[in-house]
């Protein structure tokens, strides 16, 4: 008697256990072009905490420039890896909602997450973190209950209602729908690449907070080029063919390295070479912006 | 004695039980128009979290224009609905802070509350969900301790601690002080009408990232008119009397039916007409705004 | 046999409690001059709910203008008191990252712990809620793994890492590192005085939202000065030493005291003289800004 007593204690236990361990993967975040204006941000929200109020809910930003693929992908690759395998990240840059793209969900090989529609979201999160499994969103199964007269907000009736159930555990990720082959549509840019010392690449984006210039030159290919703290690296930044600026910005590991007002150059938080005006905007003072047509050519002078 | 035992433990396990569906009503959503660039919103969080630790805080918007109560009031029934039974709302538009409009708590028909001066805020919210009751709050027995030398900030020390302590379950809905009648103070506004197969509403608001013209004239009165997807609407635009825009938006379910940059017909997210141009902005190309004195008569033109 | 088993089922029951202790101290705030357009608010969180899913996070705000040392120690006094003792709040605004400055975690004589570079940021909330003690954050321990090659994303790193560590309880106030000192670096500042009936102090911030003037003249200071609702106070502004205004501004409870345009004082939400035009921007309208060169001096006036 007590044994058995015992036993249904044990599984309750183990009961309890479970449901900690399930607690851990509750995580989800959302991104989108909506801004934070109105109540679309919310009601996705609203929806995913329908579904489970034991869900843990982010934002990764919602102030994505309105249609602008490149930068959801971007902003995917720059914060996904800081999320505990398990989370489940919601995108809506959508420009084609209701039109014949796909909605699916990408598995990384570090084992997060991305609900999305296939349109180039990710391009960068499948380069970077790889791709583990895709499968396209089943959206006879997976959809919000009486949502399916409107066809214009899939971000509430199908992402975040999909999003919230995968991460509250309600769906198996088998159950998001069929798999498909392991490929995303992706946007074709420019890649870093060092050749006879000289480092070319592309401004992937603007640190817009601070008008700093980020390349997607990596460390290693820095490291390669030679270049150490207290060398000048020499900079040309071209739009399309057209020379923007040239100067000297030394490689510094802080801001502080340099005077107010003055540029260096340095690996910023994601290790990608990048360049800054110090307590000032370079992009502003430059007028430099970001995207393919924006290039840069950096060679390196060596501290005597 | 196993017996007693057994009791004991299944008493443990309903307490437990209990605390989980309590869980799923302590969630609560802000909002106001203070904007996120000072404390005042993580203030008001900050006295929710110390009323009770296992809230679930969530944010409608902190953007509405300053005093814009007919914002306040568009954006709570675009979200409210997308919530759960039980969501207590606290909404902080409030010019007449500190005078004699009541603070008051709706219970809507389905099940929200909301948390707010009567000052207009609850206008659509009580026409489209309906009123189950409405209380007054008793600002002696729900108010923040230590706060009565502080007359500006009701939002912080009256609504966000009765929300607080009413979405937490520490007083029911019945102790946040007396009964009113059921109805709420209306912003007056012209609403949408068919005749002789003419749609003619006003624009309630833009859909402010895009650029979007939303009407008020639903789903059911566009049915009613007959018009289907394939047709064009004729669509003019008055400020007042001053006809703004006049122009053909074909009825589309999707933005990308028509090419980048002209203009279309659709349902939006809460099924009511709106005019867009794919990928660009119509208010700001056109120069449209919102509110009461913006109106529009739209004819339907069959497909053939 | 039984008995053993009590004891066994109490102890697993004390555990639960204890948990559910721990979890009331588990709220994490963060503060910064990120901004929310890119990943970087949303990566700090991402670390920190890998460090615990129990977490409770919130934002102060992540608009405080870039390096703007001094809006970010007044952002903090204006929220911490309002959250419970044993929140933990991270404050990234950081001009000297990578260099000399030093990273601490300050304990408030109220219970709340910030973690934060010491180059000012701390000043108001060290005088206004007093220092328990402050420890230097030892950055080996209290790092993120796999962060050693990033030297500009301290936030990320070292603050968010170490306030998540903190907050859910991974470590105690003592592992943080070594204690200080009790004093932290302090912006200089003019501090309000009442001299022969006259109120004198700074213009400490606008109410970016509103536009109103808020001061560093406390209610007890005003109270001193004899000041009664219904007064009327005579006030001047100066930039440096040029007069930039002068008016009456009737000491009123509520803004709706005096008519729309028109100009008032009153108490702030944090008891300090303030002063507004009712729905309007009396730092527009008169072009009026804050900090150290901003100055008022005040005259009452009694009501007859």
């Amino acid at each position: 008697m007590i044994t058995r007593f015992l036993h249904i204690f044990a599984l309750f236990f183990l009961l309890l256990l479970t449901n900690l361990a399930f607690a851990q993967n509750k995580i989800l975040v959302f991104q989108s072009d909506f801004g934070l204006k109105d109540g679309a941000v919310s009601a996705m929200k609203g929806v995913a905490v329908g579904v489970s109020p034991d869900l843990k809910i982010f934002d990764l930003t919602h102030e994505i420039p309105a249609y602008n693929i490149w930068e959801a992908a971007y902003r995917l690759v720059q914060t996904v890896p800081y999320y505990p395998a398990g989370t489940v990240f919601v995108s809506v840059v959508d420009p084609g909602v209701g039109t014949a793209r796909k909605s699916v969900v990408l598995k990384t090989k570090t084992g997060q997450f991305i609900v999305t529609p296939d349109n180039g979201t990710l391009t960068l999160v499948a380069q970077s973190l790889g791709i583990e499994q895709v499968r396209e969103i089943n959206e006879v199964k997976n959809r919000r209950k009486d949502s399916e007269k409107s066809y214009t907000f899939h971000g509430r009736d199908v992402y975040a209602y999909t999003g919230a159930k995968l991460a509250s555990g309600a769906i198996t990720y088998d159950e998001v729908g069929p798999e498909l082959p392991k490929q995303v549509v992706e946007i074709p840019y420019q890649k870093a690449s060092l050749e006879n010392g000289v480092l070319k690449g592309s401004i992937s984006i603007l640190d817009v907070q601070y008008g700093n210039i980020w390349t997607d030159i990596g460390d290693d290919l820095v490291r390669q080029s030679g270049a150490k703290y207290g060398d000048v690296l020499h900079l040309q930044i071209f739009h399309q063919r057209k020379k923007m600026y040239e100067g000297d910005a030394p490689y510094s590991q802080t801001f502080g390295a340099v005077t107010v007002g003055k540029p260096l150059s340095y690996l910023n938080s994601l290790l990608q070479l990048s360049f800054a005006l110090n307590q000032e905007s370079f992009a502003l003072v430059h007028h430099i912006s970001s995207g393919n047509e924006w290039s840069v050519v950096v060679t390196i002078q060596k501290a005597k």
